[in-house]
Formats: structure tokens, C-alpha cells, sequence
């Protein structure tokens, strides 16, 4: 039988607890006060692994980066990362993104990162989709006016859902790309997703979007 | 040197009148009078040699069509298949979408056809691409409230862009598919062009997007 309880895996988040919130309810509100130094906040959901968000941070020393992800198993491998290259403008969370409101106040957040979310093919599941309009409503909450959402992924059936999630809570598309890779920028992070995928031949979708005053 | 004028085709577009408009700017706001039936209109823009408004005009006997096509030379092929199918549905013209709102009325169009428009791929002629804003600004006046325009295309980077301007300009992204031929759509009728670059393996990228009461 599978433990549920993974004392390993909480001894080690305990001994990470410079990079690591064990409390984030504790910190929402007072985010800023949290890093070393006060600067925007930007903020990944269902982070993985860690490798976007360590190749973020050191690119972007001027940026606060916070990283969420649900499965305590996957973050402590986040962590090690972090932990390895010291990044004091990096803090994971080992949290469920369906409860964002918990942590984070209103326009606590600059910009938030989605990368390969769980595609959740079938209609039924809908709303396990982190671009479903329930996770917009929170993520327009946490957002600072005008805070965009990025959002990268392989799977197509996701990205055509996306588009029209977006648009039809709102929020405007103000770029989209149907084969990244294609436009070399030097300035994007794969994650382990792109890279294990992209080696595949498949083209990376990304999209930002940004939320408007206008709801219809 | 080529000629300018061209006799045949003038004489050609003459003998099918009775499937040709050679004076549209006279049938604004009455185009529901034009028809055998008074019907919901919809209209191409950029019909080429009309394959697409044929096969639509036979599906959907209880839609009035127009087809707009600029080039005269081009357009006499639409004239031809149309003649040939005795199609009382549909209307042929030979005239420049910049100018639309000299032979439509507001509100008087149900929806907008665009099919492999032609991509202007230098961001220095962005202004000529048919999903350009001054071209939306025309698409709204015609079309009734909730109107939607439905895209189709083979080109990448006509389709990015088409997207972003829909949306940036406040119209609701209804529906994305990166690859149309994958649904098997019974529905679906093939332009020329969707017919040359899907046998060649390429996807056809299809889009539906809807005015929305709020311009951002
Ligand atoms: C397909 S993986 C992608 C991982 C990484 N972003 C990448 O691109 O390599 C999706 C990740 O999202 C996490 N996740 C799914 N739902 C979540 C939720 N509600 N809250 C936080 N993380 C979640 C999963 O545990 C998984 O690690
Ligand atoms: C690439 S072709 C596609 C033809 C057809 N829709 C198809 O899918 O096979 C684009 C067509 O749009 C027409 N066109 C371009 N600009 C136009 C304009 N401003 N007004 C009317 N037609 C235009 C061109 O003459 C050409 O026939």
C-alpha cells in the first residue's frame, strides 16, 4: 500500500523552510515582506519539478517568484533545485490552486505562469482545467489590474479550450503562438514538459492574456 | 502588356446578371429584396472562384449568399459555378471589401465568411489583412447584433494574428480548432485553397468570433 503520510518528504520541506512556505494562509496580505527584497511577485501554478521557476529566477533577480504546486512528492525536487543554486527570490508552496483566495490577497500578484497544466480531455472534467472560468475568477481576484496570465502547453485539445475560456470571461489575447520554439527566444524557460516534448517534434502553444475591466 | 480592361470578363459578368450584382451600391439596405426568398444573408469575403459559396449555397437552400471577390478575372469562375448549379441563393460581386459600408446597411448581414484570406506577412502591411481593425470596425456596422465571423486558414502567422485582433479589439473567441480536418466535420465545405494546402498535409486552422457589445 502506497503511504499517504511522507515523513521523508515533509522532514525534508521542514528543512528547506528558507524556501519553502509550510504556512502561506499566514503570509497572504504581506507577500512583499516575505522576500528579501520588496518586488513584483510573479507566480506559477502546478510548477513540477521546479525547472521553469529556477531558470525564472535567476534570469530575473529583480523579480519575487512564488511557485505552487499540489503533489508534495514533485515540489521536493523543486526544491532541491532551488536550494542547489540558493535563489533567495524563489518561494514554493506545496498547496492546491483550487484555494488561491487563501493565500493571496487582491492584487497581490504581478503575472502568473501556467505551463502544461493537466489537459483533462473529457468535457465532464472541465473544471479540473486550470483555465476553466472558476480559476480565472480567482486568478483575476489575486492579479493586480491589467495582470496577465502566460500560458504554455503541447496539447492542442487545452490550448483551443484556453483561447475561448479567456475570451469568453473576458480577458483580452494579446499573443499567441502556435510553435514557440520557432520564434528562438532567448528569454524562455522550458520546463520539463517543453523540453521532454519539444524533443518529440511536437510544437509548444503559448499565449498571454490579460484580464479587462469589461466581463461580459 | 497585360490589359487593364478586360472585354471578356466585363461581357461575361454582363450575360449573368441574374447571378452577378454589377451595381450593389444600389441594393443597400435592401438586399432582403434582391433574393427569390427574403432569408438570413451571409456573406464571403475574398471568394476566389467561388468552390466555397457553391457548395453552401447548395447545403443551406434557406440562406441568401453574397460572395465579394476583387478580381474580375477570378470572380468570373465563382459566376460560372454558380450559373451551372442554378443556385438562386446566392449573389456574386465584383468589388473591394474596403469599401463595404457603400453597398451594406447596419445590421443588414447574419454572419461573415473569411477563407485563406490573403496573409500579408510584413508587419509594414498589416492594414491590408482582412482581420486588421479598420476591416472589424466595417464587419461590425453590417452584421446584426451577435454577429460572428468565421475564419479559415492554412497560414500560422495570419491565424496568430487574427486571434490577438478579434480579441484586442473586443470581440468573444467562440470557438479554435488547429486542425479542422480532425473533426470530420460533414458540415464543413471546402474553399479551393483548403483543398490544395490540406492535401499537402498542412492543418487548417479555423476560428468563430463574435462581436461583443464592449470595444476595449
Ligand atoms: C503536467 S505537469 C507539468 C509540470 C511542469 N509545469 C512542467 O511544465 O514540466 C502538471 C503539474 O501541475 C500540478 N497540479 C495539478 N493540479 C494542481 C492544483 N490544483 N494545484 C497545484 N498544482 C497542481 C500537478 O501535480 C503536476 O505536477
Ligand atoms: C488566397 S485567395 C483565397 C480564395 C478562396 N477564399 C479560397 O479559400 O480558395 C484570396 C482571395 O481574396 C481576394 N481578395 C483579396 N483582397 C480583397 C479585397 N479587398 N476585397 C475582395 N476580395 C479580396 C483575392 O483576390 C483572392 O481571390
Amino acid at each position: 500500500m502506497r503511504a499517504r503520510h511522507k515523513p521523508w518528504a515533509d522532514d525534508f520541506l521542514q528543512e528547506h523552510k528558507q524556501y519553502v512556505e509550510l504556512n502561506p494562509e499566514l503570509n497572504k496580505e504581506e507577500w512583499s515582506t516575505v522576500f528579501q527584497s520588496p518586488q513584483p511577485i510573479q507566480l506559477e501554478i502546478g510548477a513540477g519539478k521546479g525547472q521553469f521557476i529556477t531558470g525564472m529566477a535567476k534570469q530575473n533577480q529583480r523579480i519575487n517568484f512564488i511557485a505552487i504546486e499540489l503533489v508534495k512528492s514533485i515540489i521536493v525536487s523543486a526544491v532541491q533545485k532551488v536550494a542547489d543554486e540558493q535563489l533567495d527570490n524563489v518561494k514554493l508552496i506545496n498547496y492546491d490552486a483550487n484555494d488561491l483566495r487563501e493565500i493571496f490577497a487582491t492584487n497581490e500578484i504581478d503575472c502568473i505562469y501556467l505551463n502544461f497544466s493537466d489537459p483533462w480531455p473529457k468535457a465532464r472534467h472541465a473544471k479540473r482545467r486550470l483555465t476553466y472560468r472558476t480559476f480565472l475568477q480567482q486568478y483575476q481576484d489575486i492579479l493586480k489590474p491589467g495582470g496577465e496570465i502566460i500560458f504554455k502547453t503541447d496539447n492542442r485539445g487545452l490550448f483551443e479550450y484556453s483561447l475561448t475560456s479567456f475570451s469568453q470571461y473576458g480577458m483580452i489575447i494579446e499573443e499567441v503562438t502556435l510553435d514557440l520554439h520557432e520564434l528562438n527566444d532567448p528569454t524562455n524557460v522550458m520546463t520539463e514538459y517543453e523540453e521532454k516534448f519539444s524533443a518529440k517534434g511536437q510544437p509548444i502553444y503559448r499565449c498571454r492574456a490579460r484580464f479587462n475591466g469589461c466581463i461580459s
